[in-house]
């Protein structure tokens, strides 16, 4: 049993998966191991908001079973999954991290739920979320050291996920949601390319909002975000995720474009040499990696996304108009402050400015774009360094912000060490090459750490 | 009082707020003339699932005092509306037509009832819907035939304007469910461009689907849909409503071009003779009409918009895999058969069939929008003849389907008789030109009524 106060290590699937036909192992016992890090870890770090043991157990001798008689769902038939409680269960509450929703109960599933039960996965849990998937914690601890934030706002998914409680956790990100969280725990993460996961059943319907898993392994990301878009596809209206049936296999990158981004002059200067020295090391296997200043099309991608959070803040105001007028008119004593603040910021707003824009936004989009033929990824920090200490934040969400308002498929990496704490690596992609971004992440994973 | 067996008549807003300054009339007293019809008329029609009249009066009384003190906070201050029992209402429940929704209170209000609760309105009750906003009906009579379907999905909506209860009806339509129960009932109708309304808050997460009023006047049509955009946009990520704050004037069009569509095979002779007639009549006042055999434009048009319905089904379906599965999976026994019809199809697909659906329908829009450089609108029949007889389907979608696929917007003019009963002329336009849509509507308005 783990207990508290060791190092966290997580329990990636799919590797795993190997022994079960054999019957050397099963789902439920993998779950029973998962149950015995949470009974160690969950009193110390608060990652979940609602547990439904007899439903996981069940589930997973159900998949046991499935294992034994080679008829599983799929490849991920058996896995530990969190969900992030904005996201609707048909078994458990769906409370968004507010008051306002204390015990409420969709009685449905969200459409990646749904699939993720068709897959044969099991879900442990709702994983504690900032209220809506904003900026209010809503305390939970970095497992690492629990006087820092795990992050947010998928900030329980990402602690769970760190201390080997659940192998995945689903996550959404319109800012940094995702892969800041991933970073400050030590786990992977991945935003897909907005629109690429069906978001029906969740509360994050902001235009650059989109869910993707956290996880244990860099596979284990891929086949949960797979299962899922193959099943109920992506939002209505998109093409949904592109890729294949399995991990793609990691393929080294010829050429890297590396973007400071505006994060950079706020990077510490451990994560600036951590990142020095991945560079110097992808160089050495003879991977290309181009700046500003030997670029001109990373130039123009870095202009194009200078203050991408401040510009994506604007634009979530706008969109956050609603629900929180309709949220104020029913309690606004329920509301935090910061959430009272953006929808007296949303009021001050018009149709006019926001149309405006969105028409900057693809325009910088399409200056980002240009790098896809020269380039396999962009590279650059996750975050500007280890978790920082206090609760009353979840960290600032500047390397994760471009990405969110590119609408571009980002993998963060736990490759990185400032502190002594986890810190992420960050590839981003271009949209709906996905499929290439995993590539490249496995190569660049291979040369920095000799594979998964 | 309105009695039953009598000619429906419609009760439009806007014209008369002009009484309420001077304190001859009152908002108060308007919707105390509504709650008259309603009591003559909801016993034989079935148009509300929910009412909230104590609600309704309270805001009618405030409303009274703001245009007493000329504090009006829109135009619309003070209109009678009914909402679609599919978007949430924080003061009555959210049932969308099925036994799985039984009671279900959201405790919120979707983005247009916040908006237009903002704009002053009176939100009187919750209309019938049909399942889901599909195609299984709920009893919903249609009160100029009371043997006959009102239409749907937006059944309650079109009745409940037909015969003055309310001033307009919030609906959606995904394939025909504002235009054609508008048709049936002889109301107006507009189904904006897709994304135009902020579909927050709703169960309509179909892709082709979008809010839009059913009304007793073409300005009270635009007015609403515009009180509704200028305070919550329209789905995030899409402009909104394209316009003018007021009804934009009548224009006589100068150019049209006429659709048959898939339905002119399936019209009965009345409804084709009543758009020659119409037809016409617009070219003795100089509007040239183009069609299929004079316009390789139009040809091709109309080529791209065959099949609309099957195609627009098929779409429809994948997209309904989420959330039927998670329906079924809850109750099967409580979702209607064609519902689980829908279901297994769903299971049939896959997201590379949808895809190619995706680009498909990128082509065909591709296609139509061309028409726009040339043609003010096109012009088409609203339905293939008058309601038909009996309560167990909601009739033919044919004329409605192509620009639910189109993505384009659509009015739905009462000019028309089949049978001695409503037809409704169809005019539909182009993608974000809402506004040159009404003006045009407008236009024909006067040129075959005078006007409203």
């Amino acid at each position: 049993m783990d207990a508290p106060n060791v190092t966290p290590v997580m329990r990636p699937y799919l590797r795993m998966t190997a022994m079960f036909p054999a019957g050397r192992d099963t789902p439920r016992d993998f779950l029973e191991r998962c149950l015995a890090a949470l009974d160690g870890w969950e009193p110390k770090i608060g990652a979940f908001v609602t547990l439904n043991l007899a439903g996981a157990r069940a589930a997973a001798d159900r998949s046991s079973e499935r294992w034994r008689d080679s008829r599983i769902l799929s490849a991920i038939d058996g896995m530990p999954i969190g969900v992030k409680d904005i996201i609707e269960t048909i078994d458990m509450p769906t409370q968004n991290g507010s008051p306002l929703f204390d015990g409420f109960r969709s009685e449905r599933d969200g459409a990646s739920v749904a699939a993720l039960r068709e897959a044969g996965a099991v879900i442990l849990g709702k994983t504690v979320t900032t209220e809506f998937a904003a900026t209010e914690p809503r305390g939970t601890r970095n497992p690492w050291d629990q006087n820092r934030t795990p992050g947010g706002s998928s900030s329980g998914s990402a602690a769970a996920v760190a201390v080997g409680a659940i192998s995945a956790g689903l996550g959404t990100q319109v800012l940094g949601s995702i892969v800041r969280p991933a970073s400050f725990c030590g786990c992977f993460g991945f935003k897909p390319t907005v629109g690429a996961i069906n978001r029906g059943g969740s509360y994050d319907g902001l235009s650059q909002s989109v869910h993707g898993p956290i996880a244990a392994s860099l596979g284990d990301a891929w086949q949960v975000a797979y299962e899922i878009a193959s099943r109920v596809g992506g939002d209505p209206g998109f093409p949904g995720l592109h890729g294949p049936a399995r991990p793609p296999a990691p393929a080294k990158p010829r050429r890297l474009a590396f973007l400071e981004t505006d994060g950079w002059a706020l990077a510490t200067a451990a994560a600036r040499d951590a990142i020095g020295e991945a560079l110097a090391k992808l160089k050495s296997a003879s991977v290309s990696v181009a700046t500003r200043n030997d670029s001109e099309k990373v130039a123009a991608a870095e202009a194009a996304i200078q203050g991408a959070r401040e510009f994506s803040v604007r634009l979530n105001t706008w969109e956050s108009r609603w629900p929180i007028n309709t949220y104020r008119a029913r309690d606004a004593s329920k509301l935090s402050k910061a959430m009272l603040d953006r929808g007296a910021q949303a009021e001050a707003m018009t149709l006019d400015d926001y149309r405006a824009d969105l028409n900057e936004r693809a325009r910088r989009r399409a200056v980002y774009h240009a790098l896809a033929v020269e380039f396999d990824a962009c590279i650059t920090l996750t975050a500007t360094g280890a978790a920082p200490i206090g609760l009353g934040s979840t960290g600032n969400p500047v390397f994760a912000a471009p990405g969110s308002m590119l609408g571009v498929p980002a993998v963060t990496l736990p490759l990185l060490r400032d502190a002594g704490l986890p810190l992420g690596l960050q590839l981003m992609g271009f949209a709906d090459l996905d499929a290439l971004l995993f590539a490249t992440a496995g190569g660049v994973l291979e040369v920095l750490e000799g594979g998964e």
